[in-house]
Order: structure tokens, then C-alpha cells, then sequence
């Protein structure tokens, strides 16, 4: 049965001021062989990416929506979920967004602290004169928990990266991603695991794991995952 | 006569931990013209700039040097600016640096805010469990000021972006930046003036003010000052 696949790759930036920005490092070549993959066996395949993230070769059954900040994410997985039947959700989602920046100065003056976490920016550019600057940052709305909200039926497969940890906290911590998020399998991996040729993963459902060692098995697995009569 | 040409272009990344750096977003774009203008006159280029900033097609007279931090810049103007007849230095260049990032609970429980800057992270991904973050930074050496310390008879074109301010504010930030790192010229900007068309921008040097509107018309104006016979 041909599906609509929606794939999320690359990395989110949130903007600290108009020349500044905090980046999710992601340079979408997982995200492009996955869609590579369901595109050759002629599914229809949504690409959510970023601007510095490699994407497919252009194809009559795929579009690309470029967005940049986790806001702007939230609204395209809010309007495409419904529309998919299912979301490999590989992109790095920044966690956290800037609230405001400022010197040392006003921190010290600061009797209460959560006073500074109501404050904006209001110039364009923050001043550079300071030694120090503080950057208070807030927590993103976590999306991914959303996803069976909008649409209880669609596949889901999350992503966890993790740095440097062991085989037994990555699947633990995937398991946790699996029950909180109601995913159907969790792609776990650590980035001190990734080279050019090789990239290490579990790819962790329910009652089961499966290991890949490169990205195009890695692709392959969720393909065969995925596309499996339940 | 012909020349060796050192550009820089592009935005550095200064990395908060193995999975998210502070950008300073810059297209490379106008880097990238300058560099054209001066190879295709048949002088020799060194291209200073970063990976996702649009680069010149290569050429036999063209060397480029990619790097991503302000140490990574550092190391390479100290070594290449004194090879060079002329820096022209359009990178846009991270004024500040993570040092240590934690969550609000220590900053309320840490009475010296200072010791806060001894700190540094351990962790290689900074856990994303507390709803907020603080991160300090610290000013990056201001790499502009060494160039004539590096070498004395190099002719230095600094660039000045600013966000949103008058020509009278933008010209005087200039001179004070001429003045400052005994620069020969300093091509001031406005991001709020520059669009995929236009770019408004005045060359500053010691006693004359000189108008550019695209970044081609840029690129010919720095080209004459340049190669001008003083």
C-alpha cells in the first residue's frame, strides 16, 4: 500500500537577536537517505528540513517545506501530521530558545531572578560592550508529544541522540521516549558512534530492538518497520 | 601590480556543547564577490571563510581555508595576514563565547555570581531536564586589533554591520573602529538596508565617505581603494 510519509531532518535555530542564533548541528543526510528510500518504492514523501540541511534530488513525489525555528515547525507538523500516515521525525529540535540577554550588572541588581525571565530585548542587535553577557533561556514546547494528539493514527518514529552514553541508557531513555510520546519505535543513536561511514543505532519499539550500522541500513529498517502489515 | 588578497566571509560558530552552537548568521555572499573582483583582475586570493557560506568556483589563484570559531580564525589571520598585502575582512565574527551554562536553581544558590564564570561544563550534551537555562558567555578577543600587530604595512578593510540606525551613527562607529584598529577602511552596513538586491553601504576612510548600493558596486569600491597607488 503506498503511504504519505511526512520526514522531519536537519536542525532547528532560534534566534537570539537579528544577527545571532543558537543551531541545532544536523547536517540532514539521514533524514535525505530515509526519504530517498521511500521515495524509490514510490510513496509520496513530505520533507520538513532547514536551510543548511543536503536534501534529495528534486521528485515528482516529494515536497520540501523549509522552516527554520521550532516555532515555525510547530506550525507545519501541526498542519501536515494530520495529512500523513506516518513521521519519521529525525530532525534536531532545539530544546531550549532564548528568553533575554543581558550583562552582569543587571543580574547582580537583580534581587529576584524570575524578574529577568519576563524581560525582551528590545534592540535589534545586543550590544557588544560588556566582558560578560547572561542569556536566559526557556525550554521549547516538546512537540513530539503532540503528534499522536493531532492524529492518533498516525506511525510514529521518534529520534534520540544521546553523547557517549552506554547501549543500556540509550534504549533505556528510548523506551521512556516511546511510552511518553506514544511512538511506534524510536530511532536511538550517540553522536561519539557517528562517522562518515558508519552510524551506529538501535532502532527500539515496544518489544523490540534492532541494531543498524550505517545510515542506509538504518533507513532501511524504518522502511521495513514501517511498511509491515501490523 | 598584483596582489595577495586575504578575505575572510561567513559567520562563526562558537559551540555550547557537542550538539548546539551560537551562529552569527552571514551569507558569505558579499565576501564571495570581492574575492571574484580581485581574481578576476588576476590577483591571488585566500578565501578565510566557513562551510555553509556560498564560496567562488574554484580557481588556480583561489585557496580557501574553512573554519568554524573565532580560535580557529585566530590561529589562521595570525598565520595568514602577514603573507598578505591586504585583509579585507567581511566575516561576521562571534563577539561572545559559552563559558558555562546551568539552571536557575544554581544561579539563586551561587551568592558570587563570579565563580559562575570559573565554571565550565563536563557533560558533552547539557542535559535539557529544567525549564530554564542560563548561559554566560564571554567577550571573543577582538581578532581586528591584531591584524596591524601582525603586520604593520598590511592594508586592513574592517567591515561594521549595525541593526537599524542612522548614517550619522553608522559613520561614526566606523571612524571610531578606523581609529581603534588602524584600519585603512571601514565598509559600515545596516542589515535593515540590505535586501536580496540592495545593499547600502559606506566605505569610510580617514577623510572621505564613499556610497555603495549593491554588493557588486561594494566589491568595485573596495577594489579601487585597494589597488589605488598611494
Amino acid at each position: 500500500m503506498l503511504m504519505k510519509i511526512l520526514i522531519t531532518s536537519g536542525g532547528t535555530t532560534e534566534a537570539i537577536d537579528s544577527v545571532r542564533g543558537i543551531t541545532n548541528h544536523s547536517t540532514g543526510r539521514l533524514g535525505k537517505i530515509i526519504a530517498e528510500t521511500f521515495l524509490n518504492q514510490g510513496h509520496e514523501v513530505t520533507l520538513v528540513t532547514t536551510k543548511h540541511a543536503v536534501k534529495p534530488e528534486s521528485h515528482s513525489q516529494l515536497s520540501l517545506r523549509i522552516i527554520s525555528s521550532v516555532a515555525n515547525l510547530h506550525s507545519a507538523l501541526e498542519e501536515l501530521v494530520p495529512q500523513h500516515d506516518v513521521l519519521i521525525h529525525a530532525m534536531a529540535v532545539s530544546d531550549y530558545t532564548p528568553v533575554y540577554m543581558t550583562d552582569l550588572d543587571e543580574l547582580k541588581n537583580t534581587s529576584d531572578i524570575a524578574q529577568l525571565l519576563e524581560k525582551t530585548n528590545t534592540e535589534s542587535k545586543i550590544s557588544s560592550a560588556s566582558d560578560y553577557q547572561v542569556l536566559f533561556l526557556k525550554k521549547t514546547p516538546k512537540l513530539i508529544s503532540q503528534v499522536k494528539v493531532w492524529h492518533p493514527k498516525i506511525k510514529l518514529v521518534g529520534f534520540k541522540l544521546l553523547v557517549d552514553v552506554s547501549k543500556e541508557e540509550l534504549v533505556s531513555v528510548a523506551r521512556e521516549s516511546l511510552r511518553k510520546n506514544k511512538a511506534d519505535f524510536i530511532l536511538a543513536n550517540d553522536l561519539s558512534q557517528i562517522t562518515t561511514d558508519r552510524h551506529q543505532a538501535w532502532l527500539v519499539g515496544q518489544d523490540s530492538i534492532q541494531e543498524a550500522q550505517t545510515k542506509d541500513s538504518i533507513a532501511k529498517l524504518i522502511y521495513k518497520e514501517v511498511t509491515k502489515h501490523d
